[in-house]
């Protein structure tokens, strides 16, 4: 097992109960979450050694979400307590039928978005680590948490700490403080060790667009100039999403290899959805799983697209499976009830 | 935008939670409804100047449904208190998978149900109005209700008052009190301007059946009958339903003009069905608004019938989207989360 | 309208809200339930006079379990209370998407399971009595219950009380104490005028293999086999279900007589599943209505298994439906709103 | 353990959830209840062999009605279904502080109001019965029903059947269709053995004023005019109670018989009180307890008295307390938990 | 009745459900509220016709907060609607025993409080109006918003409408941007022709201490020198609480008029409190209503500390009684049930 | 801070809600608990380093009991998994008025009372501990965790480990093996620096009754005999509970040192209780930390009893306040909102 160390935002998630509109009965449900904090539960669930690394307000909410991190098994003692700051929130509304959800987020000037490189110790964070993970969330949330970010990722190549890195491209989140995304995300992306990305995000950030019709062979290419522009990026996965409804999505993966490797796990048609977000954060902790445990890359993807198929079923933004969870649907797909 | 009063019932539903059977658990979810109070909201929603006439009673119950309607943005200064009064109640047991949804009435006697013609000054009611919006469910209530019902149709034709009627036949509430429905709709029907029936309902007030194999035929030859019958008659509209399973339904739409136009809806497949009440309420709605902005035929039902699509996906009777929300189905549909 | 003696163990099951993991939120609901009772419960509600024989604990939780059967019409003047007992125990996950529903039993050591066949009367228990129903899942939890269901198939056909059995084979109950399953269940085979078994049930007690590819001939050889080994048995009847994912199950049913007879119901498609729990009950009351009815096969099959699919709508382990919303179902599929 | 036959309506209770007002949140918490049927079920929680007589709605919420009656295990057989008929409802909201609980009836027009004599077939309904409870809440709903009231009394008189009725003068019901409360309660009052009420309830039957400046000195002189006027009566009984806030009721009881007897319960300190709806209706299931078990006078009182004050610390109008919990209140207060 | 227009923030309380410690279980209900808005739906409530005047952010929060005003019968038309803005919101934690209520505030950079004076048209806003209320929350806000609540007061003198002012002086939200609280402060009061105030918020606003030893004399001495510093002041009402336990306040009232009138209300003792958030302000209200409508000053100070006993036995901010419910309390002390 | 291991069982509490009885309404709200994890989550929010030692079923129960201690900061890497071990329960009804709590367990054959001396390597357990805390609760379970907790005490001793034992004697599980609780007990005793008992948990250890009419003078007696029975012991301690209502109770406390030191806490009225499961381990806590922080003996005993005290408002088995928040209570008695 790895010891992983993630870095990013956590987040309280404000929902409205079942498929209400958002204060239409005047009652939220509370979730825990943010990007990297999922990768991290589900980590941890797989068995890891996880650790957050965080700045989350010194009031009831910040100590909230850390103790959720810890109530999953999530080392809360990188987290720093920001006294008078505030938690990004984020309120949802979960569709139906022809009605897509919605997220309206409230996270601006956050205790997490207003620190800075200089709040963090990098060499004490990573010790003993063997992945650093990051998403292109945090260095879209302002000009100090980038340069905290870009840190983050130096450090850990620095210390020889490989690098995970979701793509994650948020353009609102960037026009808001005007941040050069492309530059930002470049050195990311060139620090990682894996990228999770697909063809709009290697657009973004070499600045070059994938016309295949095909939207595998899209993504495929974009790959293959990715790891031309970033000779320390071993692998890129991405999944394939197709919303047929709000509560239908079918779901493949692609996992591409620096050296050739190129696997793909079947389409899973995933109907009766309870609650879709935190599903790419899913997939990419599968496919990290994999890849730390050292199955190979089609086991490695079937099992990541197995672990995000199995979030779609879950309320919340965390994946609290285990990897015999995940591995019994890859297996077969027994949907009758276990007893 | 315009200024539309609705005449009609304000009914509280008490519905079991969930897929519950009525009072498996303690308890009950409370909405505000009513056919044409539905309607008022729905239009409030899309900006107009919605104005409730109505009687309630003068109780926490009565209370209760006006401050609904307000939180909507309805007016609700021409709504009567009566002392002593009740409120029209039905449960409400949500079906599933092969168990059809239930409604047990518990009207009878209403305060509404229970008010005179006397009870309202239709010249102060209607001041200003542009449209005045009735249902069949009204006169079908009592004799006295009845002419009240009759006596504000005949007032906004007075004043110059667009009529808008939808048929919402009900034998079983004629029944109770031996009431002449042909007769009286009729009335009803020809000071319309626009109604929304389709073809068993111009079967009532014709007494003239039409046996065409196709449904649309059916309907395309009792408008042509209706709009024969009926010289005030702009206006026909209405749905064509198919229960698939009890949360899979799909929904077509028609609208038909006494100046030849005819306009039809692709059908949308409604899967996952939340609440299915209200759902021709948000169409005649949805239909209402296109006329009122002067859409096209064919906008105008395109709007309608996604309006009634999206009743499908929220609790409750009403129907509280936006016009944008409409015109953002009818575009495109886009099903994955919006951020 | 027949007089039927229940006897089996009461449990409570403790469910997840929803579709949340257990204890993802700190509440869980709580349902009666138990394989005999869930048939007298929906035999009551066929109109039946049903009576319980059972064992429970002495305090709030037994007391429960009975309020519930009593509020369903079941007389439960024939349980025993016992000082200091437990009551049987199951935690149920509901499932979706693709993640399978879960149960956690915690029944060992139960009131029930420590009782004794000296702490039944039977000859007092079955007075007046026309069926007595027992399970396969009595005598498999522990040796003492396992002579104490014996004693009650005894008893009753020794006062001319008909036997219905269900197989109900669970080879994990049966491991905890290494009872000899084969014998034991083949008594109760041998005692039965009904059983609920399908081929597995039968190799089980024959020790006989059925290798017909098609499912329904291995059903049929093994009723062959089973009416030729137990001359008492008139009649075996099965479902045959399909999980196509958590919520959608394709059921058929089969009913096959020692005259011959053999009937089908066509496939019923149960989409939107809500709880799947006790539909085999459900389909198991259903055909001893029939039965006890004088229904022909054909209509007795089609009644068990639209039983059968209705309890698959409705929250917890009962099925408290009466005969006329069965034959509903049967007669034709209405899936809109009844008012 | 004696038989008794309680008649009387059953209600619905829709609370407001805790101390909200009516609807401020959208739920309601419902509870079955009825003066007479509170009675019925405290004393099956005795031990009794309690029936209950009445006429409920045809529907879901009559089912539910009967279903909670047997759940605490009476006897509902003699119950009548009245197809299209209404249950009587009322809708409560829990004060707090200085703010009173409210009552809002919606009960007109029940399908017990509008029951007659000819509905009950009392010889039958009493056979076996020790005791007849009636209140006088019953005969004020209407013409007919009082006269089924008086039909029940006079029954059980003629049967030899002894009679409990609890005066319950409600002057608001009687005023609704101007019954004559003197002389149809002066019947009643005629016929029983036991009856509930305390000076006032003597003033109305007997049109005779009692000015001790004493309240229990009133009730004293009461019940002397009371044995004077109906020779039949054997005891009468009430309590004292003082409302300090809405939470801190101070409540006293007497008992006093035709033979002299007359014994007085020490005032009980009730804070905190979560539900005091009822509390009337234990404490006459606990005199007549203590009447049918032998109790003597001084223990009767006390034993109502405590059955009373529990009441108030339980949700909704039921007492589902068993004598040796009264017992145990009376002979020791211990207040800390119980393991 | 009067026409007030209430300008201030809108707030939406997230409250711990019951007694439970902030997100101790996920959940959280939600109140809207505000200083000056819970003053004028209390007033909207006690007849008078009242519009709110502030700025909400244009997402589903501000929607619902304005949605909740408009069920109380409060005019939200003059309300903005701010794009991309946020919501001030609060979290609450109700506490018991000894454990004190915790507000913990999330209210920096709400659409209100970034507005400007500019932002507000008073005269079209205040048209028709007779008066205006205030409070010392808004200017805390920050500079522009300091701004606009002086330009707010400023017009309403130039316009002829009274202007009410309650202090709620708040260091921690001044300290926060350095704001000079006393000469904002100061002007308002200069405006003012009623200040809820004690001596504290005088001493504020005069720099001068009141040290007599009895509370009612220093107050007293407050408003003489109020009296003397602001010409235009004519009342000055304050309530004096006493917290002997979480749950158990006693609160007293005075109201002192230029004119040398000073009357007190008589102590309440409010115990089992549910609510205290939003008492002050209910107080106000009801002190507004009695020089609203003419009452004298003892019946004014009564009705005043009775509106805002009434409030701590309601969940949420707001005080929804009639003008009914709070004479009714002023008038006798019924505490039980009302029927 | 101090590091300290808890030793003992885990419980989940199945409560019904509010003050429901039992089951009222099918629902279950679940919280974790057990005298000695209580004590560790008490003073793991006071800042100390905890770990647990434990046994849990290896089940989704087992893990929600570890998730809520790590979600309060202990350290659950010591506890043991058991394949098909179940979680020791109890069920809650939580009194009012005059109706006490009562305690359902159903802990009988609990993976922990299974587990053995053999199942825990106390050297690695205890490595680097500054204090290991048991109570009398394990011992009483079984003969073979009666073994496992001596062995601990033993190897805390051993390894220089200091031992807080808290008697919590339980007449009733002793009873259901037959163990020897006065030997046992006395050896835990013996092995302890500091008991939580008063003078019956010593009669009951040194078979000596303490008679003295004052019950502070009987706790000296106790404590003096103790300390000449056990030279190890430094400290005892316990408080006085006078249960003046089922929500009201009075709370002292003494601590008696070896050292002749002798500090009382002035008593605290606790009214409103909102919960008092837990108060004694609260308690036990605050004195620990008192201890480990090195207060003098008065600032302790009051540290302790604001400790139980603030636990009586909070609901749940854990306490989970910190070092400020009760240091502000034993300051000052603030009772009013925070903001």
């Amino acid at each position: 097992m790895s010891r992983v160390v993630c870095f990013g935002e956590l987040l309280l998630r404000m929902g409205a109960p079942g498929n209400e509109l958002l204060l239409q009965s005047p009652r939220l449900d509370v979730h825990a979450g943010g990007a990297e904090a999922n990768v991290g539960v589900s980590l941890a669930h797989f068995g890891h050694d996880v650790a957050m690394a965080s700045t989350v307000a010194d009031n009831p909410l910040g100590a909230h979400a850390l103790g959720e991190l810890r109530r999953h098994g999530v080392d809360t003692r990188g987290v720093r307590l920001q006294a008078d700051g505030r938690m990004g929130l984020y309120f949802l509304t979960t569709g139906a039928v022809q009605r897509a959800s919605e997220v309206v987020y409230d996270r601006a000037d956050s205790a997490f978005a207003l620190s800075t490189a200089a709040d963090y110790d990098w060499p004490t964070l990573l010790q003993g680590a063997d992945w650093l993970h990051l998403s292109g969330v945090s260095p879209a949330l302002g000009a100090d948490v980038a340069q905290a970010t870009l840190a983050a990722a130096r450090a850990a190549r620095a210390q020889g700490v490989k690098v995970s890195f979701d793509g994650n491209f948020r353009p609102k989140l960037w026009q808001r403080w005007g941040g050069d995304a492309k530059a930002i995300l470049r050195e990311l992306f060139a620090q990682a060790d894996i990228v999770f990305a697909d063809y709009r995000d290697i657009e973004v950030v070499l600045g070059q667009p994938f016309a295949q019709e095909d939207v595998v062979a899209r993504v495929e290419a974009a790959a293959a100039a990715a790891f031309a522009a970033f000779p320390q990026l071993q692998w890129m996965a991405c999944t394939q999403r197709q919303a047929l409804s709000v509560d239908h999505h079918a779901l493949g993966a692609l996992l591409i290899g620096r050296d050739g490797t190129r696997a793909q796990a079947p389409v899973r048609q995933l109907q009766g959805i309870i609650d879709r977000i935190g599903g790419g954060d899913a997939f990419a902790a599968g496919i990290l799983h994999g890849i730390m445990r050292g199955f190979d890359a089609d086991a490695t993807v079937r099992f990541g697209l197995a672990a995000g198929g199995l979030k779609h079923s879950i309320p919340g933004d965390f994946n609290p499976v285990s990897e015999a969870d995940v591995l019994a649907l890859v297996g077969e797909e027994r949907f009758d009830v276990r007893r």
